[in-house]
């Protein structure tokens, strides 16, 4: 990387209380590849800057708007942006930065309207600039060996994919007993979707990242089951996928006493492969014939991809937070290569990208539609393509 | 018990080569309290009398009729016949040795067709006898102890249950490739139904008997996935149950690479439970607040059903051949009590029965109609009740 | 095998509540290849009776010199004995029977003085008898594979040997509080010695028979722990092998709550092996370069004498009750063989011998020796050869 | 933290190619307590120099010397110096900054001698400056918890300690094929000792941790088992502890295939403790009586200093970077503290400090020592008080 300095970086979101803003943060620090030097933390300018205060953080904002605009007049201004909202202001602030030629990162569910997605989509292709979104969970080496292994051929044609994603944290109405994190993920205007949006856009992901396949039906079953609750807390559904496979896919906030439960089978015509998000240093092969083989992280036979994903040899294992480091990595290598005018390393282009969030947020709109009709729904779609941006 | 002798045992099917019937005269010798005296175990009265003879078994027989008719007129004649042919025998055999008075332990799935089911039922009641279904898989002490929990409330209301059923050995057309094992199970005549049928009934069961619920709708994706196979291999249903409880059940012989990979996940509104019959001495209770309890085969804490199950103290596992012995052992001892004129013992009344068969048999023709439908169908269903018999 | 009847085996010992007895009689049951008709459960003539009764066994003894002569004198005497007394009854029953040519399975640790052991040793040369040793762990399909891929080279030299036993049931007195199964374990005159001699010698063999390795040093630590107590609890000891290799054993029945914690690891040169009996169907194998393979009871390419070991495909999982009956059943055919004036299958004589007991009692005394003198002391050890005797 | 700035960072050490460097480093950033402003990353200054740049790091030098002097003359000098060099440089260089008022974060083991672990134990305790030894694996959340359980008496009395370290990535003579990390690891000038040294020290500094035990007697087997390795890749020995409990620490660089294999059992009279470092977020708890629990990071339930070594909920893992970043900013905080004359938080306070080192070296010598006499040998230490100093 020749930019010769770190980048900097802005947040919309991620304000006091806010689990998932320190973890993106984390993300940006753990490499040293940024730092970040503004945020617009809270609607609140004063609570805002209150909490700048607290990062060592320089230039604090009340609205991302206004972030926007004083960030891109400034000859130090931020190079990217996190976004780290409730969902629904996904859309917009990243319009926003984008529009001012400022790179994104932005936490799922890209949106909670399919216009609003598709907006996202053209307005990337517009201003060429790096759109990542923060899929973490694909971020691990041993998905991007469970990838480069399907690709290889090595499991034969994908016959079956299992997608779990179980969660017990929202078992109770703990949204009306003051979790912040639970209010606006089961208020619907703020989160579009709920169990399905928070962790079974995850799920999908997962599996279309493994597989390359995409999906053509969907038949689910949605479920808010926590009385009162206004939004779906649980889903299983059906999938078929563009090969003719066949898929399961559920996921829940009220598997009690489970913790952050995600896990892919991918069965093909040669072998399976199992990946658990808890115990992620480890891939499981087993193919038709002969003994299971155990890919652990670190090896020097893995595939290129999951080896740049790695930072520590075997058996010293890595985790969520250095995953969720693999994306931004990624994205800001890619970054800082644009920067420099220089061609980004194709290993470092493997991240999340705005079609990809376009097909999640079809996907639970989808999922959705296929549980209040109680029936199979079509599930294929194509995002805007770059050439018609 | 104080029927002074081993009962006498004959058994319909296991000829040579039949995986399952070593596996049912196992489950009669492993406690010593049956002897295997007489068979037909192949249409071939040649056949059988020479497998008569490597088993060191008396009394050899040709068809099921002819041994039910010699065996019910001899003073020394068998207690209780053991049914491990293809599935399309059951019912006539079973009716066969009902009508004379003898008790049957039968393999699963019960019949091919719900008329057959209920025929049985009725039989049964009207007889009086012992009938015992070998869904083998709740024989496992652990699935006992998992019933014992959701019975006694430490779940709370059970609202999602998810069972897993892959193996991986119907990938290639083994069928057509010598495999007398496959041949007759993808034989629509002879199994009535493939995955649903060999393997899908077992997690239907599994579910039903720790939880207690039952089916009332179902949506199945059922599939064909080798070329030329006139029968399923491969299924992933949706499931609501009686209490509104949702479900998921997916069973497949496509997994490549996997082998016998049934599991249960049930949670419930204080806590989960997850049982994989692969690692069948613990059962994992992950409770809303706090630290998950691994509960493990022999612990003098279990509840009585998994401690009356259990032959070895903890730590000396136990497995496939227990858990198959105890729905004989439960159902043996039942017969012999009743040989002797005594009240079971309770704790022995616990084996799958005849209701369990055609309720098996009603979810297998639903799952199968749901599929062809591609839609949600009904699927509440009660046997014959006794009185009505 | 063409001795055409079921073997008649007596046994001695395995009175009421005695855990062992019962776990031996499973054994000769479950693959039906002998009936037991006589037994000396008791010294009390009458409890022998009720006993033999209540398991349907026509022939009781009070004494085992009793059985010894009456059934050597009948036509249909008994074939082989079961010897599962507490230790020190082993050699003198032993020996009662060889004399008048029978065959015999005892139980571990053979002796509890060399001198017992070299008597018996030279006996069993002498008869020309079948005399086997439940060291039920070596009977493992995966133990087998272990040792295989050992012969075969797939590890190189061995340089390492961790041999772990850990239990925790004797971590109170409760030889004190009415267990007999502690009681006579920590009696040294009934046991001979402790840990080392119910478990740790189990240990031993488990490693010797893996590696094909004998001990040339021994530097112990040996203890009781549980106050009051005459014989030792837990040892932990340093151990060098015949080809230089290193090991580790150690052994405890104070570690509480551990069941029965059975390990090893072997490290050679090319690759480890790592296996646990708690999950007996798995063996992992650690190459040196690339990743680690699992190798999983029942699969196809399994050594012969894992797959000679296993009754059921893979993923029906088996366990202690038929490792235990590998034992028996190799012996028995052999037997078998022996009585039919036949050459026994190769595969059948892989079971524990009067040698490896002997060297199982030196193990034990060597041991208790270098407790003593805290210090390394000389393990090298030959049991009398055959042409000696 | 009322040091209204992240703390300037030096580093020793740590230049092109050094794995440990990087994981220093990276520890310094991922809660952003600090910044690296200057290095002696090699003693060729321009090395050093170019490797700065690459770093982003401002003031490169060419000896630790220097840079101490440089460092400490500046207003805006560094608060703390990291010292990632070969063994036999931390004294000397440690040893430089604390004379010169600069705390120390040094990798272990502390020192190749004795008289430098003192005399750095002297300089700690003169100077009143922090000195944290980078004994990583007790950054743990989950052996924090459970060292506070042992604390807290749910193990009662501790009896026994297993601790083993196997790896297996000197296997073969790799220092001899270009492996730096190998090279310097197995010349004694420049390591003092090899697999004890290495890894041997982090096992016995974990299980002193979490029991709070100290060794009074060892007896330890010491090898080199690669041909032509002139310091010892494995070593096995028997340990004694101050309240008369025995253990076992065996740790070796030759296991082929074993990737870190950090593992501890403790056994105590009322239940024992399990855990294993490569699947660090779980720690096992068998009670003597009832059921096994298994405690996971993030639960409320755990003790303070395991919740406070915490940055992830539940079931989102952390791993080893997190653990060696809790060395760090625990000891960060702790220096921030004192800066800015406060009292450190008591939960910061919980880092290993330069009595555990001395204690290390100590056992490191004493093991070798018990190696080369065949025998036990006395293991009792205490290091210099600090009144003493």
């Amino acid at each position: 990387m020749s930019l010769n300095r770190p980048l900097r970086a802005g947040m919309v979101g991620g304000g006091p209380g806010a689990f998932i803003g320190e973890v993106h943060r984390r993300a940006l620090r753990v490499d040293g590849l940024a730092t970040l030097v503004a945020g617009a933390f809270s609607s609140d300018p004063d609570k805002s800057k209150r909490h700048a205060a607290t990062l060592g953080v320089e230039r604090a904002y009340g609205t991302f708007e206004e972030m926007a605009e004083a960030e891109a007049a400034r000859e130090d201004g931020i190079d990217v942006v996190c976004i780290v909202t409730p969902n629904h202001v996904h859309a917009p602030a990243a319009l926003a930065f984008l529009e001012r030629g400022i790179h994104v990162i932005c936490d799922k569910p890209m949106t909670t309207t399919l216009e609003d997605a598709e907006a996202l989509v053209r307005a990337v292709h517009d201003s060429g600039l790096v759109f990542a979104l923060t899929h973490n969970y694909t971020g691990y080496p041993m998905v991007k060996q469970a990838r480069a292994m399907v690709q290889g051929g090595e499991l034969g044609e994908v016959r079956k994919v299992v997608a779990e994603y179980s969660q017990g944290w929202l078992s109770t109405p703990v949204e009306r007993e003051g979790n912040k994190q639970a209010a606006w993920r089961t208020d619907p205007k703020l989160a579009g979707a709920g169990a399905i949006g928070d962790i079974g856009c995850h799920a999908e992901n997962l599996a279309a990242y493994v597989t390359g396949l995409h999906l053509t039906r969907i038949c689910a079953d949605v479920r808010s089951v926590v009385e009162g609750r206004p939004i779906d807390d649980d889903a299983s559904m059906l999938l078929r996928f563009d090969n003719g496979a066949a898929g399961v896919l559920h996921c829940s906030q009220i598997a009690a006493g489970l913790e952050n439960g995600l896990s892919l089978e991918v069965f093909g015509e040669k072998g399976s492969l199992i990946w658990h998000q808890e115990d992620p240093n480890e891939l499981r092969f087993l193919p038709r014939e002969g003994q299971e083989r155990v890919y652990r992280r670190g090896h020097d036979d893995l595939a290129p991809a999951a080896r740049h994903a790695t930072r520590l040899p075997p058996g010293h294992p890595e985790a969520f937070n250095e995953a969720f480091a693999n994306v931004y990595s990624n994205a800001l290598r890619t970054i800082a290569a644009r920067l420099a005018g220089q061609e980004p390393d194709p290993l470092d282009l493997d991240f999340p990208t705005v079609e990809d969030g376009a097909r999640g947020v079809h996907f639970i709109l989808t999922a959705l539609e296929s549980g209040e009709k109680e029936a199979w729904v079509d599930a294929s779609y194509e995002p805007p393509a770059r050439d018609a941006g």
